[in-house]
């Protein structure tokens, strides 16, 4: 069903902004939209958010009796594989008076399918990544709360994961564990997330899983999962053996710099100060260049939305507001050690660190 | 490692078509430029091929150690999060002598990224999704070996589950199933795929899973794993209780046009016209509407890929050619039936149908 009370606050947005259209492919988008997610494939389909209020929908034949189902009577514009999208494109920009006008684009729609269109239409294009992630980057009370349980769980996921890790077991083995913790104790959506052992944690986003833990070993994990939705995201380092002075020193700069950003992140704050609060830490003991990402990002219901907390994000910290906080330092070939909990803003302008479970060095023995 | 062969091949190609560059997103796409296939979020990155031969990439900061390590010394060029990637991406290209060219995008790059380059930097973007997809459509002896093994698998899990369904299962039971005896024959990335039952069949990309199998339920299940990393794709529709006139009526309708398009898939024979075999026998009986989708994709290292079987693809089948059969029968609120197979056209120029359990209409009493 379409959400009209959000098609209008989006409209009203896009006016604003000078955009005649918003093209929303699927993606968590939509659920706000339609409270409904179709499955995207290479072929195109988007919902169509004019700036006049309108809404209609262009698919493939394919899926054609499923749109028809959310898109509450409004108009769905079906395409046949063998036809391509865009003479149905074209004939529905020209139907809605959107010929020669400025059409922005969300975050899931491809690059291949915009050219196209762009081949077969005269149209401007814009960027509309941030269109719906800003709607919804007050969360509600129930949301807030639904944060909260869904890091409550990745917090007991983390305790019991401490108890279970051993030397000789692969990145696999915990991954595997963290997914089926997940899961019992009331998580949606557990894939395992990141494990990564020694150098591997370099690379922020590892994907392997076959390394072996060795007597010494330094074990990065960064995982979640969504509870009602909600998701959410926690990154603790532990060290397998006694952890040598280095460990412990880097460690430790990544802790302080976790805290200062936390500390930082006040209602009312400029974000890029956040950023910069937990940077100071790392760039004075001479890592600047190994902090090599921004301090963190919102979260909701998309692991990854607005507000990110970078230097360069313009905005003030505003109750209701929920984002990461996770510094790291990342040296190649050599270490990579990131600390991270989600924070919110709350009702009464609180500072809140969701996760509970400590960040004091670990060592497995 | 970069597979300058592929570069090499890929760079004549873009030349004859006169586009300068193609940016190459992470994908399947590269698998075969680089050996890996690096996470994608919402920061872009992409590997560079230019008409020229050369290659650079262009990533996030957080991922500079990882391009690193597989550009063999080609140049990386590193944005960081609060810089945002077009400053870095505008260098690049005035490198390289990209300003004011042709540019295509490969499939995996987000429009929205390719907004804000054309915002940044004078060039003509270009539809690059088929480049390579086009270099990997014939298929080596191996990966025919290796597709023939994938389709094996999934052979066996359908004979088995016909013996598993029961009234009173959901989607979801099946679905488990499905993909817990796909990993036991030795098949990767096994998900359940697709299950739909009675009416939910009706979309063709139904993902769903909570609806119960009555004592009379039409089951429609599409699903598939790699072997080695080749793609298998099945879809059978089984009857729970004894078929009614009318599922007998439309499922043979469907077979017929099954067999009919393997029929056609001759080598040699023109696409267009192997889908309009299958097509004709549908349309024939009056359900050309409902018959909604092209007859079949490409298949192997990724799960849809060149060729795609329709009405406006305009390539004759060749020896190495891999590709699926599934004509369907989709009535809104009331049932949906498809037929799937892989077909190949082997080292000889022969058809081979890989998928060998049954076709005729199974009742589960």
């Amino acid at each position: 069903m379409i959400n009209r009370e959000l098609i209008k606050k989006l409209a009203s947005q896009l006016k604003k902004d000078g955009v005649d259209a918003l093209l929303v492919a699927p993606s968590s988008d939509l659920i706000f939209l339609l409270g409904h997610k179709p499955y995207l494939c290479e072929r195109f389909q988007a919902l169509v958010v004019t700036a006049k209020e309108e809404t209609f929908y262009i698919c493939n034949r394919l899926t054609e009796a499923e749109a028809i189902g959310f898109m509450d009577g409004d108009k769905v514009y079906q395409w046949m594989d063998s036809d391509g999208f865009t003479g149905v494109a074209k004939q529905a920009f020209e139907d809605f008076g959107l010929i020669g006008k400025k059409i922005a684009v969300n975050g899931a729609v491809r690059a291949f399918n915009l050219v196209k269109l762009m081949e077969a239409i005269d149209f401007t294009p814009a960027n509309g990544k941030d269109y719906l992630e800003l709607t919804r980057i007050i969360k509600t009370p129930e949301e807030l709360e639904n944060l909260r349980k869904s890091s409550l769980i990745v917090d007991k996921v983390f305790e019991d994961i401490v108890k279970f890790i051993k030397p000789g077991m692969t990145e696999r083995d915990v991954k595997n564990e963290i997914a089926r913790l997940s899961k019992l104790y009331g998580g949606e959506g557990c894939d395992g997330g990141i494990v990564a052992v020694d150098a591997n944690a370099a690379n922020p986003h590892y994907f392997g899983d076959s390394a072996v833990i060795g007597e010494h070993a330094v074990v990065e994990m960064d995982f979640g999962c969504t509870y009602k939705g909600m998701y959410s995201d926690i990154t603790r380092t532990v060290i397998v053996g006694k952890a040598t002075e280095r460990e412990k020193e880097l460690y430790n700069l990544v802790l302080q710099a976790n805290l200062a950003g936390e500390a930082a992140a006040v209602n009312g704050a400029w974000i890029p100060d956040v950023d910069a609060a937990a940077r100071k830490v790392i760039a004075d003991a001479g890592y600047g260049y190994e902090f090599n990402h921004r301090l963190g990002h919102g979260i909701g219901y998309a692991g990854h939305e607005a507000p990110y907390i970078h230097g360069d994000y313009k905005m003030h910290l505003a109750p209701g507001m929920a984002f990461s906080c996770e510094p790291g330092i990342y040296i190649r070939g050599e270490i990579g050690i990131r600390i991270e909990d989600v924070v919110i803003i709350n009702e009464k302008g609180e500072t809140e660190i969701l996760n509970k479970c400590t960040k004091e060095l670990i060592e497995i023995c």
